[in-house]
């Protein structure tokens, strides 16, 4: 087999997600082999010169830059790869795609709804694909989940009880890093864990139909106003088949690091499982007592015809490997039409149920949330 | 050393918590040695004769009668175990405790606040002992946990979620039993799960003040009217000292059969238990990564002076005799002016904690919570 | 249904054994209803005089004596239960036994094999019903764990690996115990731990056939001579069926306290177990990855027709209810010709097992194993 | 910063081990920034020509040959790595390192303690650097194990268990691999697996001085006469500082994948590990009951310093990154005398271990172990 025929990357961001995607990149080329397309990488920017040039040269960028705008005008760049800090979301990545590059996006797609909303209209009425970094739906062991629960292994659904726990908020020290300042992250817990549990919410349960919640920042702000984001979000969820649920997402879980952890009862199984042991699914498929520990590692696993042989885990840095080899796939018209990434509607409708739990926190009422089509113009 | 002086107990139940409360009234007598009062089981009572006089013969009462005013009435009995339907609490229970009888009786206390704060108002009109069977406050671990807490170890706290799964609905049959009858159980996973949590959540965390709930029945009632009580609770909490958290009770959690699951994270460290490894508490004390998982088995915990060297776990029914133990010690004089056993104030201040989750159901608001005195009339 | 017909008991020793033996049978009566035998506490003996009165206070004993000849001589004693130190096994039992009455003897069942070989064929002798006190059997995940090996769910098996993990030598401090004292206990970790691992072994897998072993004593004697006995002991184990593994057992095991962990992979399937999780058994019945965490408190598994709903667990204490239960069970003529509880010549098989262990560690070779029969000489 | 200047690497094989390696070389050059040495895959060598070349394109060799000692000649290779079967570790990597190259070697090092020797001494007799692939070395949490035991947070050492369990044998179905024939592969489950287990006792507790052991092979070969290599071993070990334990490696453990399992226990704490959960160290550092869960994925946690924020776990293949990495660095001049890697001696030693069991499994006997030095000659 030959390698496929290469598509140019331009990369805005060159901190945690820019490191993890390209690394990715970087890796696509040899394990699934062959990939859809070859990803070359053209230009990556950021906003501090010296830092930018070390990242080109670090992952092999051809080019670095410092204004976004110059990877838009790039006409090497095919995919424009944003992973810089949510406010900056919208603009370059509409520019991107009405400049007809393809574009993927780490979530939140954007810091609320209607900036969601506008983020995918915009984009939709181009013809590039999209594609929002939930990249949680590509660990092996969350797509297996979907597959017993789309072969209706567990029966009719219940509950899905799931909580994205962190602890780095925790302690007496307070980082300085625009995660805490809304006017750059849109919110806190809310928007960086609590948007990871309801994507997947969506994609393993069904679409949610109301919330009942609570955002809580536990420390007064300092002299320059940070944090001004929540720190924990807590909630009760229904869904649109009859399942109810709690939701949490917080940063102040101390023993926890990166523990998204969730649990789906149906009437026939269940299937829970942690971010923390990611190759691993708990599974029960005749509703009897405990759960099956099943290394999620064998030739017939998602994503495992890439790497080792069964026992031999992978990493969560690997779950960008089969998020943008799946966005390579999609761009080079290997899917149909159900494609497993997240795309700008779904990053739209997690960031509906996220102002629902804004909503409700502020009212103190259960929120009913409403789904707009492309077609809706913005709340008013 | 000698036996203490004989305390007669009259009991009203023969099933499943007449099992565990007579199995653990024949232990205290050897294993907590010596016990404060040695009991002597004088009568029990319940509706079938023939049953009745079997459960007699099998746990060595003297006689059996199928009137529990018959138990009121017999001056050998000084203390009156309600192990009865819920709506068997209140007025035999009354009864007893005028008739000068010390009283236990299982949880929940009453089938809804009204009833719960008018068992505790009579009962605390009298001067007898009244406790109510949150037994989990007896669990080692848990009553270890209360320790670290109460010594600060955890530090501020910000985090409690915890959840009661069982499935024993899970599947297509239903049972016939009075726990799905709300005439006679007041509720479902409600009082019968979620009060477990919220007793806990009380005596690890504080005074709950507000929550917003959901009660669900997932399937419609049979034709005669059952179910008719909750499957299943899902709630956010929010308690004085500032932490919030979930909480859930469920019988429909396939996988699942007695999983009464906590976790407290403070700014210091954090705790997590699991009713089916009861002899097990994850403890962190540090706020780094993990947890340990301490068996709770040393001679220096919780009880363990009662029972076996280090390792050899203890069983469920195990903690009825700690919980009945120290029952007898607060009627014998031994315990100071705050008992680890739930008093009937607590029973009632739980019941207003669910009272306040069926109000938010069916309102879809958040409510909060007032905890009444005992000279607050009940609620119009 | 009525209580049965009594059966008086006589015991030697009311310590740790004794008092897990006493809290079974005042448990029976109650527990496994109606139980076959009713026991009824006769005497009990012991050295000292105040200490074995109290404890026939504590335990309702008739009478206390401290002579066991007093036992073997009392009419009403009509079941010997030994519990004494393994010095005190060989005498007190055989002559019970002579004397007509039924017998229990803690493990091991002699000092060593040919200690063992001597009571097994004294007792075979007279026709009462003997038992030696293996109570691991009687853990409902090992009886169940039985039950699938018996049935051929596992296919061929091929290891059985397991090793009994305590901790209390592993400090500087060296208890005062006659546990460390060979003329009373005969070996250490061997005799206490490793003949659990071996009596299990050839419960669940087969006869063992040859052994290759060391044991290890890890500090000098004090000035009293203790310890004189092994700490450890560490072996490669091989059954008549094939299978081959490793045992161990040691009192320096720093984090366990009472860890008797075994696993057995057979061609189809695998089961492991650990005696701190005592309600668990992992069970794998389809060669896959993965073990599944099945809590043993269903009704249909093994004893817990006896207990509590599913997901109530039992305590450790509670393997002696069911071993004393059955053993009764014995005494009446309800089980068939082969029971579960260890005879005799069980115990005296597993002191073959250890003392080729004893003979490896000091030759250095392989050592096979022959078990001899009644009618053979002790060995020379 | 800037690239470091590049190291041309040439490498056998392009199976497994090959993707292992190949994946590492691409990896360090971007995560582990910057790198010591920047590798420059130059040539990969194989059997089968196409296969090769399409090796060479995947993973960016210049070249593909089919014939290693194109590989010797090659002037622009400065490291020959050697992946290959077994029986190709000698006569190349010596053939290489007589050109000059560094040499990094798969494991076993050679088919046995003799041809291992031989390797050794021809290579220290060159000045290259030279390193044995024993990849677990470099397990976050085995680093972290070797810097706690160093530092003597256990106190004295009294047991090593460990285990490597798979199953791909353990079904009914033989592949045809070469590590099934004697000729190629030297021994089973012994080199394949035994010899990891045995390289990480002399990395973390020492050297053993002798072993009582037992090879299995459980079926009768095929016509072709494989299997002719053992399937299973089992041993008891000692150590020069007075430890002792067993030791297991085995391709029929149904349930296991990957599981290379170990405990070790001092007078002070405890440590254990399961790579099947690669990422977490079990901890006790003060001998009380259970262990600390510690997910090793902190900045201070050796590696994580090129990977993500804590919580985000690696996988398997990320330890051939710090492998490799760690040679670079060696080859680099950065390590002291003591790098962590195995070096071809540390390859040797572990050879004579599984001599020993060779040996002690056909004698019966416990066999002493005697490390030859350089000098000295090939056993008769």
């Amino acid at each position: 087999m030959e390698p496929a025929r290469a598509i140019g990357v331009g990369m805005l961001g060159y901190a945690f997600m820019g490191k993890a995607h390209a690394h990715a990149y970087r890796t696509i080329s040899h394990i699934t082999w062959p990939p859809p397309l070859t990803p070359e990488l053209v230009s990556i920017c950021g906003r501090d010169a010296d830092a930018v040039a070390e990242a080109a040269r670090r992952y092999g960028f051809a080019t670095a830059v410092t204004d976004w705008r110059e990877l838009v005008a790039n006409e090497r760049v095919q995919l424009f790869d944003n992973g810089g800090p949510n406010a900056l979301h919208a603009e370059p990545t509409i520019a991107a795609a009405r400049a007809g590059k393809h574009v993927v996006c780490e979530k939140p797609l954007g810091r609320d709804a209607d900036e969601s909303h506008a983020i995918w209209a915009a984009v939709a009425a181009t013809d590039v694909t999209h594609m929002c970094g939930f990249n949680y739906r590509f660990v092996p062991a969350v797509r297996l989940a979907r597959r017993l629960l789309e072969a209706g292994d567990l029966g009719e659904l219940r509950h899905f009880r799931a909580r994205y726990l962190q602890s780095w908020l925790a302690g007496p020290d307070l980082p300085d890093v625009w995660r805490l300042d809304r006017a750059q992250a849109g919110s806190g817990a809310l928007g960086d864990l609590a948007a990871h549990v309801i994507d997947l919410a969506r994609y393993l349960v069904g679409e949610p139909t109301a919330v009942n919640g609570l955002l809580r920042t536990f420390r007064p702000p300092r002299a320059d106003g940070a944090p001004d984001v929540d720190d924990a979000v807590e909630a009760v969820i229904e869904f649109e088949g009859g399942a109810v649920g709690t939701i949490e997402a917080t940063r102040m879980a101390t023993g926890r690091r990166n523990a998204m952890q969730w649990e789906i009862n149906g009437s026939r199984g269940a299937l829970a499982f942690d971010m923390e042991r990611l190759n691993e699914l708990q599974v029960n498929l005749d509703g009897g007592p405990g759960f099956r520990t099943l290394l999620v590692t064998e030739p017939e696993h998602p994503f495992m015809e890439h790497w080792w042989p069964p026992g031999h885990i992978v990493g969560w840095g690997d779950t960008f490997v089969h998020e943008l080899h799946h966005l390579l796939g999609a761009i080079a018209g290997e899917h149909g039409v159900a494609p497993h990434g997240a795309t700008f509607e779904d990053g739209y409708r997690t960031a509906e149920v996220c102002d629902a739990l804004v909503r409700s926190s502020e009212s103190g009422r259960r929120e009913a949330i409403a789904y707009r089509g492309l077609a809706d113009a913005p709340a008013a």
